[in-house]
C-alpha cells in the first residue's frame, strides 16, 4: 500500500489555545516518520450548531479529508472533563468515511492529569462512529511547562508515548485498509 | 425560601430537531407542578468555538439564567453517543454559578437505548462544574412515536419517570440552597 | 489463516443470571458461521479480590484461552450503569494476551435501555487492555422477553445486530493477526 | 443535627495494595476534623461474584455501616481505566440505604494521571445507586512518593484537595439529611 495518509485534528478554536502549538508539534511527528499529513483546524470550520454549517466550501474540504484518511490524530484540550463543543459538531458532520480507521488522541491540560478524561469521552465518540481508537495516548499535563522553545516536547518520555502512538496507529492503518472496504 | 426557579435548557440547535417539542414538553410540565421556570434554547446562543461568542448580549442572559438558577434540567439527543457540541459550549462560557445546584436530564434519540450514553457523559461535565446530577433520569427512544398530537408523552409511565425527575431536582435545590454560599 | 477462535465470555456468576442462556445463543450462532469458539463462565473462576486467585488452575486455563483467541465476546449484564465486578476481576487477571485482539459486546438487561451503558465502560477497559472494541453491539432489553422457548433471540433485527457484530469481530481479528506480533 | 458519620471504603483486596496506608490517611483525616468515621475494608468480605456472598454477617455489617452512614468516601486504585471488581461486588450487594447520601473519590495510582478516569467509571455508578458525587476528588499519583514516613500526604496541595472533598461531602451530608426520607 502506498504510504498511510495521517491527518491531524487541532480541535479546539478557543482564543489563546495552546494546544496548536501541540498539533503543529504532533504534525511535525507524523511527517518526519515518513507519513503523508495534513493539520486540520477546527477553527477554520464556522458552525453555529449541529449540522448548521455557515460555510459549505470548508466542511466539504473536512469531508474530503476523512474520506482520503487511513487514520486520524485529535489533539484537543480537556473542558471541564469532556471534549470542546466545536470538535464534537465538526466530527458529528460526517459518518460513513471514518469507518475501520484508527484514531489516536493527545489530550492538552493546564492541570496535573493531562486530560484523561476527556480522551475517554472522544473514544465512546469515536467508536460509535465505526472508528478503532487505539491504547496508546498522549496526555500533556501543566502544557505551559510541556513544550521547549522550538515547540517540541521537553519531556523524552512523552515524545516516547507520542511515538508509540503514531506507531500504532500507522500499524493499525496499514493492517485495516484491505478490511475497510466495503462497509456493511 | 421561594419557589425554585428551574429552567429548562434545550441543548440542540440542528435543523429539524426533534428535542424541541420534547423541551417544551418539560418546561410546561414544571411550570404545571407550580415551579418557575424558563426555556432557553441553545440555537439563541451563536458561538463559533469555546470562548468565542458572536453574540454578546445572549450570552449574558444566558449568564443571569444559570446565576438566578436554583437547578436546572438539560434536554438533548444523543450524537453518536455524545452530546450537541453546541450545548457544550453553552455550558463552558459559565463556571462558578452551577456550583451545587442540581441537574437533570432528558435525553431524546430515534433508536431504541434513549440516549442514555449521552446522558452518563453530560453528568461527568455536570460534576466537573460543581452541579449535583440526580439520578432519575428520562430517555426518551423512538421519539417520532413517544409524543401525541398536543406534544406530550403518549406513555404515562415516561411521564411518571418525567415528574420523578422533576421532583428529585426540586428536592435538591430546596435541600442545597443554604449549601450554596459561599462556593469555596 | 486458519479460522479465527472467537471465545465467549458469560461475564456474571450471580444467581439466577438471565445473561447465562443469551451467553450460549451467541456461543451457537459464533459456530453456526463456522468459527471455533469456547463458553468461558466467570462463575467457574473463584476469585476474592484482584489477584487473588483461589484456584490457580482455573485462571491458568483462562490465561490460555486469551492467548489463544483472535478475538473476544463479552456477555454481561449492567449493574448500577457499570459491569459485574467478578468480570472486571477476570479481565483484571491477564495483559498481554489482549492486545490487538477486537472485543464485541453482547449487554443484559431487564430493563428498556439494554445495559448500554455498561458497554461504555467495558469499551474504556477493553481499550485499556489494548484491546480494539468494535461499534457493532447487541443490547439485548427486557432480557425475560427477549428469547423464544429454544433459547434464540425472538427479534429478528436484534440477530442481524449479532450477527453484524460477530462479522466485525471476525472481520478485525483476520486483519489484525498479521498486526499482533510482535506487541511493543 | 448530630456530627455525620462519614465511613471510608477500601476498595481493593490486592496483594500489596498501596491504597491502603492512603485510606488510612483519609480516615484518620476525617476523624481529625471531628467527624466520626469507620474504615471498610473491602478485603474483609469474600464475595465470589455478584450476589454470592460467602460470609454472610460480615455483608450484613456493610448493610448497617451503608445504613447508618451520612456520606462515603471511597478509595481504590484504578486498574485498567476501571475500578477493582471486588469494590463493584461490595457497591452492588446494598441499593437504597444510598440514596441521597454524598460520596467523595480518592483515586490511587503508579502511574502520573491519578487514576482520573476510575472515578469518572464510579461517579456513574454512584448517581445509579442515588448518591450523589461530590466534585472535589483526590488523585494520588505515583502513590509510591506520595505519601511521606508518617503515612501522610508529602504533598500540602494534596492535603488540600483532600481536605476540600471531605468539607464538601460534609456539607452536602449536613444539607442532605433533611431531605433523605422518604425516599422514593
Amino acid at each position: 500500500m502506498k504510504d498511510p495518509f495521517i491527518p491531524v485534528i487541532l480541535g479546539t478554536a478557543r482564543p489563546g489555545r495552546r494546544s496548536q502549538v501541540v498539533a503543529h508539534h504532533v504534525f511535525d511527528t507524523i511527517r518526519r516518520r515518513g507519513l503523508v499529513s495534513e493539520l486540520v483546524d477546527v477553527a477554520d470550520y464556522h458552525m453555529n450548531g449541529t449540522g448548521r454549517e455557515s460555510t459549505t466550501t470548508s466542511l466539504r474540504h473536512f469531508g474530503e479529508v476523512i474520506d482520503a484518511a487511513d487514520g486520524l490524530v485529535l489533539v484537543a484540550p480537556e473542558y471541564n472533563h469532556g471534549y470542546p463543543g466545536e470538535l464534537k459538531m465538526l466530527l458529528d458532520s460526517q459518518y460513513e468515511a471514518y469507518a475501520r480507521k484508527p484514531v489516536g488522541f493527545v489530550s492538552v491540560s493546564a492541570g496535573l492529569l493531562g486530560g484523561a478524561r476527556m480522551v475517554e469521552q472522544l473514544r465512546l465518540v469515536a467508536v460509535a462512529l465505526r472508528m478503532v481508537p487505539v491504547s496508546p495516548a498522549v496526555h500533556v499535563s501543566k502544557v505551559g511547562d510541556a513544550l521547549n522553545e522550538t515547540g517540541s516536547f521537553s519531556s523524552p518520555s512523552l515524545q516516547a508515548v507520542l511515538d508509540d502512538m503514531v506507531d500504532e496507529v500507522e500499524r493499525f492503518a496499514r493492517a485495516l485498509t484491505p478490511a475497510r472496504i466495503p462497509v456493511a
